[in-house]
């Protein structure tokens, strides 16, 4: 049986990136797809790259008939998002890309993205998505969450070492490289190529960047006291990826068993040999996770790398995963997909 | 049912994009990998974006046991690839990805590779693997020699237009633009990133690349007369893809139609609609090949451009679906992944 | 004495590039700078490679004293170039980096920009600025209309052969290899890094592109007969730089001998030995020209590839070399700058 | 008078840099350059971006007359350079850009290099040439050690703040992205186009790379007292760029003020308001530096975030800024040259 799957906002990165994932998932099926500004247009019009596939044409979200839709996903800007599922019926599944509902307390979303929450009801019900910390939950929701990218792949790298007490909570770094497509289709100058290759440099660095909400909610909950850490995301010139690197102090060989113990029987996490580091050029394109520790010649200071693909395991990899558990199936279904290199 | 298949030659770009296909390939599964110079060694070492997968370990070719083999790829060097294949045993069946046996008349084997062919008695039961003009070949093939992925791409301009009579057969022209995965892992000083990135250069030019041997055989043999075409290939800086750009005299209208009618019903050739022309960005890491045709302001003019990833369509991905043709398979089974985009 | 300078449209490609050479050069020195949109910002705002340099700010072009000006570099976009230079005192030395004064005809104008030229006086006495081809005529012009980098890569691939005789008139294809920088800083989807990186793709295809008007009206002068040639320019993924082809139909060694005797004198035209070919990188940030000839297999078919650096030898360069020789300057003053790389 | 100059190992990339800047030094002439294994050929074939430079033909260093010779540039690798220079007349002016001469005392040599010292006597005449802080000593220096690109880049930041007492000298972390030029032009998978582009990891990683042994002597000497950093360099798909990340414990504010006042009477150092961000984009080709300073949400934590040039600031550019002083030139002499954008 076939699952009868809508996506709204599929003419941005991330859902295109659903509709790639989907164009080999064996269980799934499009019938709808969203695109506000682009309605009327085929797919192929908007991506060539999807031409080979019969999708339906983009339409409006409201000329949707959402009553053959098993489940929603939901690629929408920030803000755009809460209003739109505001709007849908409330039994349909839906599975948030956005940031609207991944802090639970409406007063940090207020706090992070400047204005007051449009749906705090729904937050009430929303499961946070990092399936592996959350797959329980996951599974019977109604809403689920997507993380940030960036947001993922902190997490991954610190909360086992929260919840093994390997670390000194109180001095956490996390200095990250993402790829240009995390900052999605939008027409800045400092995305266009001329621009953005053959550089580098940190973006809404000294605490500001918005998933320090994600880190403080998560990571204090997974503490039990306020959690705090230092952030700083670069933009980096490859089109996909996210390497961060956390420095914590804790014992390595400590940090490397935490994460390794943890994820041992995680489909999409790998954890390397210790002393191995990763590459986001071996995650590209695929929902798998490589995490990597190295100590230092300082005694009690320990490195942790994660590399992810911001677009798959970040976003619309990891909204598939938690679909896939929400609709009943495997939760690897149709993501098993081998990194693309070189 | 799973076909077993062995791998030679998989630590280079090919053999790895061979495993990548079989990672998801729901008939196939790798009983055995060679790799010379890294026998001993896991692939998880050798390519880090396979790390995911349960595969055997490299080992030399002589210690590999064909009996339980029912495919190998021969993903081996030019002028090696002969020799290995003379002492497989001469039932299995082989899936050549090398220069070895794409060119029927030894001779001419000789003038573009500068040496005798040491094995011209495969080379009578080699089929060429250009499958949407060979298939029935191929389906009943013992030994299949994949094409070159410059040559495939010139191949799916051209030859409808031969086949359909509606070009000018002495005034040919092709201007292609190559990844650098085309050049294969290679240690050379003008592959490295800082050499290729940020420029681009014509190399083998002025009738002297190899793949112009498959044309002069394949235009030859289509016309039924000598047919001599001029290439330029250019190395461009992107990792994979090839843009191809034929310039023919004919009319335009009767080119696009000749692709059209001829491509209507392969699964893996997209003709695009007249005047729209294809880029390599949109075929990224899949088997899909992108046709476009355009006119000119001077009469009689036609360009066309083909767009295909040349490790994919171009090379593995070709032999992929040579491989389910030798086996019974579905030509399409394992290759329906969408490109990676972006 | 040093020259005082204008730039006006100081907040583009060009503009910027234009004070890039100017920081070096020993006899200009910068007096005004106009950015409408940006008027009242300091230059290292708008661009922080600038930052080292002492400049005035960005003001409005109707708040430059022009009374204090030697010579006005115009880099504003097409048809707001006109408007503007028609405004400007009369006896002023303009160097114009706009299309808006290359066609002499202003019907030509009209047929490629699809509106009627608005200065039409001025157009008389605009002198066309190919350096090597109109010196006599820059050193004593008041307003000179820069080409297109296109127009100026394939001019000098083909001017020197229409002169000397030796090709088919009838038979000329240029196929063009693009940095993005020669699209602007403007904000395009296609123009992004996501979509431009990795992938390569041919624009403007099938005798559209407007620089085909340059070619027209230069060729057809030069040979004294209508001239009309086959133009495709590909957007390729590199910031700056052009490699020109050009496929014509006469005797190789004849066109070298042309390219060779032509160049011999000029300082920044660097033809190959025979059978050698250039890279965009090797020419990269500077004002050099590297030229090369090449056979084919086919007897009578050459191939001519050009290489410059589209902001540079392609625009700003161009300019500069002209103003010298407006100045009274030797042409190369500033201009000696060697390319970098890698 | 112009200064004749050798560059011994010219056929690498700080050796072409040299090459580059002195193309336009108003006050040297290159009258030798080495490099062994290509000696007997022309710059133009080793490097074609340099053929429109009249340059002698390279030979072998044994060749080379230095009688004729006002200073010698010396671009060898790494241990060589000792032997060569060890060979050299001891009156001849000598920069030597390798890592041999950059560590005081002999036996640190040998725990970062692995191997004694060939030349402890030479050593002992070494001025470190880090120009801004050992100006005196390098003006009369005969033997001059450039410093690590990547050493240079962590002190511009660190220096200051050591000098000025801001910072705990125990908690200092740095976070480098280089480009690939860095590595120098050698033949290895990892710096293959295919493999670098579109991918960033660590190298060197947990407190192995050799320029800690430089932070170890020069922050030490600084402080007087040991002083120990962690730092992790990764390799970013860019040619040229160092973007150093220094996360310090310290006011935010003080720690902008030292840096400020420190450089403020600097040619090639701008230090940016407080809160603003360099980028490896603005400085390159150049001899400039970037300085930013940005505080952070957690009281009494600053980043200092350094960009320069690895082949000219942090290589060829700095020995050029000593060879000036050493022949009593203005120390800024042919290198103003602004950086290239985009």
């Amino acid at each position: 049986m076939e699952h009868k799957i809508a996506i709204l906002g599929a003419s941005g990165y991330t859902g295109a990136e659903l509709v790639r994932l989907i164009a080999t998932h064996p269980k799934m099926r499009i019938v709808a797809l969203s695109g506000d500004r682009k309605a009327g247009m085929a797919m192929a019009e908007v991506f060539p790259f999807l031409r080979h596939l019969d999708l339906p044409q983009l339409q409006k979200i409201e000329d949707i008939d959402f009553s053959r839709v098993d489940l929603a996903f939901c690629a929408l800007p920030h803000a755009t998002s809460q209003e739109v599922i505001a709007r849908l019926p409330r039994d349909l599944k839906v599975v948030d890309l956005s940031a609207d509902f991944r802090l639970r307390d409406p007063a940090d979303y207020e706090t992070w993205y400047g204005k007051p929450h449009a749906a705090p009801d729904l937050q009430a019900e929303a499961v946070y998505g990092l399936t592996e910390f959350y797959r329980a939950e996951i599974r019977s929701a109604r809403l689920v969450a997507g993380t940030g990218c960036n947001a993922a792949a902190g997490q991954y790298a610190i909360r086992p070492l929260i919840e093994a007490g390997v670390i000194d909570l109180d001095d956490i770094l996390i200095d990250l490289k993402a790829g240009v497509s995390g900052a999605g289709r939008s027409l800045k100058e400092n995305l266009l190529h001329a621009e953005l290759s053959e550089g580098t440099h940190p973006y809404s660095a000294g605490g500001k960047h918005r998933h320090l909400g994600e880190f403080d909610q998560e990571f204090s909950r997974a503490a039990g006291r306020p959690v705090r850490v230092q952030f700083t995301p670069h933009l980096t010139p490859m089109n996909r990826g996210i390497l961060a690197n956390v420095y914590v102090k804790g014992d390595p060989r400590a940090v490397h068993k935490a994460l390794f113990d943890r994820y041992l029987t995680e489909t999409f996490l790998e954890v390397l040999p210790f002393g191995a580091l990763p590459s986001t050029r071996d995650i590209r394109g695929s929902n798998f996770v490589h995490v990597g520790v190295i100590g230092d010649r300082i005694p009690g200071r320990a490195m942790v790398v994660v590399a992810l693909d911001n677009l798959c395991k970040g976003s619309s990899g990891q909204a598939m995963q938690n679909a896939n558990l929400m609709l009943g199936l495997d939760e690897a279904t149709g993501l098993m997909l081998a990194p693309l290199f070189p």
